[in-house]
């Protein structure tokens, strides 16, 4: 088992990563065990493979299991879904000392996040991740939310979990286009600030994609790290260049694709990959990489079998939606751009035409 | 102008009281006015009378002023009024600069600052309490929250405003019956924490139904006072004794008296008063208070026209929906209770049938 720490301004916390995690569960500090119960939160593709395996730990540290299963997907993340966990916290009188234990992917972890967030002001908050996208970044840093018609994480919050438990076992289970999904932020870390991780990945795309369990754990252990590093830095979203905003490379682009063609359609790290190359091509008009970065970087997506071109909306279109995106500030569109493989900036400088021209030389 | 400070872990922030502050407005910090313009929430009680007046004065902060109209009461803190504002703030394309106002009572305030909480995980805030209660007690402390079918409050996060603006001549407009409210929570100040403010209210309460404008900032002056110091020593609600505990004096009776008549019948700070005889009763029978200083108590508030007994739901109801409430911790009843006028207590020894015979006494 390997432990690495996020360091919060407040307080630090662990997240433990290795294999058969959920059998051999480390030892839970006392003030998530008082209540003596816990509150899991899971979703109706995972509670059947995974939710007797989290009991049976549970009952092992002397706390009883409650479960709130959720229909599966993106398209459920939404009020309905969290409407669902407050009745199930509400009638089975959870109080401020009973944990919730996110057991899923980043739709479950978002939404038992957030539950966890604003039931009764704060209860402790647990992230048992079961996807590859979820291991290496929703489970980690803290964001929390769910979806409204008009934009996706527009309802949120912090809220920073006390452990993260990635079992790399679970993802034997993840279908081969979802661990592909994942790969997309894992490829993100060697682009935003990891060169060599970058470069190790371009020799490794295919032991990752066969589920080689070496080459996955160290692919997670090496993304949490950085992400942990990123999230130490800028807690809470404030730093005025850089900081956690360059986690967001690929995102603005991708979240139109997500919102334009509806939630669900295309899987998070999907829409992500095709931002990516989007911001990519951007970056190379602004001058900053060469066709030869961009062509590598449109490779190993597609070597992770992902997308590297977005949908046909038109450009207009995407500019709508992403004009409705919190990186939104003060009516300007601040990107994440790549400045060379493995050093991202934000930058609101991008002049409009640019950015519709490298959509439309990226979708369709 | 008066200005008091709460001081916070992170920062602090200034409470303004005075007559006209909404014509004549402090200067806003600049990262409350750099967005050029600030969402409304107010009510349709409330914004007709002076929302006017709020967007005159943003506007010479050279701040635009865009409202959502929420429809009155207690009966609309809920999801549905919650998400009305999420749909102005989206449709409006706010981002995370502009600033949240809340001009209102205590529900336009808790759902403006959920709101604020939530919105892109968090925005800016300001609180314009325009009722006593609101004033003195639900606008300072950074409490916000919906209420949901199975209890009250019990949707909600923490999130401090970065201003709190008192007009008190805004009490003017403000019925009866409200103004007896507010003076619920002002009474509480001195029973937890100030036994010369509790002596001084016992020679001025018909003054303040008078709406001697002197009283009232007086009281307002004081009760805040108090609230700042209990909220800056205990910001989340984690001291294990005593700390922001104690401000629910007679809230937990109250609660169970607001959630079984269902939410509007009973005034927030009525059903406030009737538990805090509960509590100064049950306080009596575990032999803290004399029957004397029961009666000061109970007849301060007949003089501020308030209710001194609770509807007759049975002891056994009031118990059960007591359960429900946030202060049970590990299945145990924890109250606020006073050892002497001027000095509250968090609470979780009493029997539970002297609980049961305290509100049989105080209701029916």
């Amino acid at each position: 088992m390997i432990t690495l720490h996020v360091e919060l301004a407040a307080r630090r916390y662990p997240i433990y990563i290795g294999s058969g995690l959920l059998a051999r569960m480390p030892a839970w500090p006392e003030e998530l065990t008082r209540a003596k119960r816990a509150a899991v939160v899971s979703n109706a593709v995972v509670a059947p493979l995974y939710l007797a395996r989290l009991t049976q730990a549970l009952l092992a540290q002397g706390m009883a299991a409650t479960a709130v299963i959720l229909p599966d997907g993106e398209a459920h993340k939404d009020w309905a879904s969290l409407s669902a966990i407050y009745d199930h916290l509400l009638t089975q009188r959870c109080d401020r000392t009973t944990p919730i234990v996110a057991l899923g992917g980043g739709v479950v972890g978002d939404l038992a996040g957030f539950a966890a967030a604003t039931y009764q002001r704060g209860v402790p908050f647990v992230q048992v991740p079961t996807t590859l996208l979820a291991m290496v970044d929703s489970s980690v840093g803290g964001k929390t939310g769910i979806n409204h018609a008009l934009g996706k994480n527009m309802i949120g919050a912090f809220w920073q979990p006390r452990m993260v438990i990635i079992d790399t076992d679970t993802l034997t289970t993840l279908p081969d286009r979802e661990l592909s999904a994942g790969l997309a932020e894992v490829i993100k870390y060697g682009l935003i600030r990891d060169a060599a991780f970058f470069a190790w990945l371009e020799g490794n795309i295919e032991a990752l994609l066969a589920r080689d369990a070496a080459a996955l754990a160290y692919a997670i252990e090496r993304s949490c790290r950085n992400k942990a590093e990123v999230v130490a830095a800028d807690e809470l979203e404030t730093a005025k260049e850089g900081g956690r905003a360059l986690l967001n490379l690929g995102h603005t682009f991708g979240h139109a694709i997500e919102t334009g063609l509806g939630y669900g359609e295309w899987l998070h790290g999907e829409a992500v990959a095709a931002g990516i190359v989007m911001a990519a091509e951007l970056s190379r008009r602004l001058g900053w990489l060469t066709e030869i970065e961009v062509a590598r970087i449109r490779r190993v997506l597609e070597r992770a079998r992902l997308p590297t071109s977005g949908p046909p909306l038109g450009a207009a279109r995407y500019l709508e939606l992403m004009g409705r995106d919190k990186k939104v500030l003060a009516g300007r569109l601040r990107l994440v751009l790549l400045r060379a493989i493995g050093e991202a900036v934000t930058w609101a400088e991008a002049p409009m035409e640019e950015i519709a021209r490298a959509i439309e030389s990226c979708s369709g």
